[in-house]
């Protein structure tokens, strides 16, 4: 509809996930607006990500260097390693300041209608890590859906013959959130995993 | 959160309009598992838009070219001329086909609580091409709120006098919608606008 370049950066930018036509026409708008800097700035940063962004060769997460920041970092204990499908399930769980072992990114979930099996994830190199014998415990952080789960039993029974502790983050009621409002699986969780209150 | 250069890219995209945090971080872990040709056709939009667009000079619609596709058009009449707030007014009118005059883009509306007044936008430009005496009616196609209305309003009375007819677009219900849902105000220039039904 428009003419030549605008039209060229509409439809480039709708093809990223969850920009339409609407979003991906206004975007152009702003960017033909934008100081010359900005705009600068973000092609450079598109081009930059491509050529500097590798991924860890121990844990598979995001990293500009060999390995990443959380794998160098000396005050993590090696004792406890939790898998996630991806580097940013590991910004989700850093920000909770909870966890203080090491991660492996998957780089994914088990998902045999889209054709991802257990080879097309890190569970080879995991299995290697967990090898080493340093790791005491194995949280399985992989999403709490259909996927997820597989993911996480398959792995289960693949670690259990390694006599490493294997636990699972708890199902259950999201904090601050409304009991009427939980869907019914995540109710029947929450029930399922009731603890004693020690008062 | 993210180490160099995904964060900078993630920094980026959150600047752009509609692009929240979550939305941001999607998009630039698309963009690291993307093809390279894929990032680079993006990159290179992104520059071309601000190297090659520019405003035609005589209906300020972008254009690749000193004027745009349309006042370029000769198969057009001069005598209808359609003022609209920004480019994309245009796309939507001409999507629909019902429209073989030209445009005039003013670049925004007035709008005082952001400092848009009349001299920001093209009316300077505007009364200079109706002065031309090739206009015989000026359709004011701003949008159909409190600063278009104001817009539209500022632009009548200034027209007026030069004795060309000034029209604005109907307001109304909205085609295929449902009349319930409609707002109240829509609905009172619904029955304000009714029309006789030749039948």
């Amino acid at each position: 509809m428009y003419e030549g370049a605008i039209q060229d950066l509409i439809d480039e930018l709708g093809r990223l996930p969850g920009v339409g036509p609407k979003s991906a026409q206004r975007i152009a708008f702003h960017i033909l607006s934008a100081e010359q800097a900005d705009v600068t700035r973000l092609a450079t940063a598109l081009r930059r990500v491509k050529e500097q962004v590798r991924f860890c060769r121990i844990c598979f997460n995001v990293a500009e260097a060999d390995e990443c920041r959380i794998c160098r970092d000396a005050r993590r204990t090696d004792e406890v390693l939790c898998v996630v499908e991806e580097p940013k399930d590991v910004v989700a769980i850093e920000r909770t300041g909870e966890f203080r072992g090491r991660y492996h990114v998957l780089g994914g979930a088990i998902n045999p209608l889209e054709g991802v099996g257990p080879d097309n994830l890190r569970i080879r190199e995991l299995m290697t890590r967990l090898s080493g014998g340093a790791v005491k415990e194995l949280i399985l952080a992989t999403d709490p859906n259909t996927e997820g789960e597989a993911t996480a039993t398959y792995l289960a029974l693949l670690v259990k013959p390694m006599g490493i502790a294997v636990t699972r983050l708890a199902s259950g009621l999201p904090v601050g959130g409304d009991l009427e409002y939980a869907d019914e699986i995540t109710l029947g969780r929450a029930f399922e995993g009731r603890r004693a209150l020690d008062v």
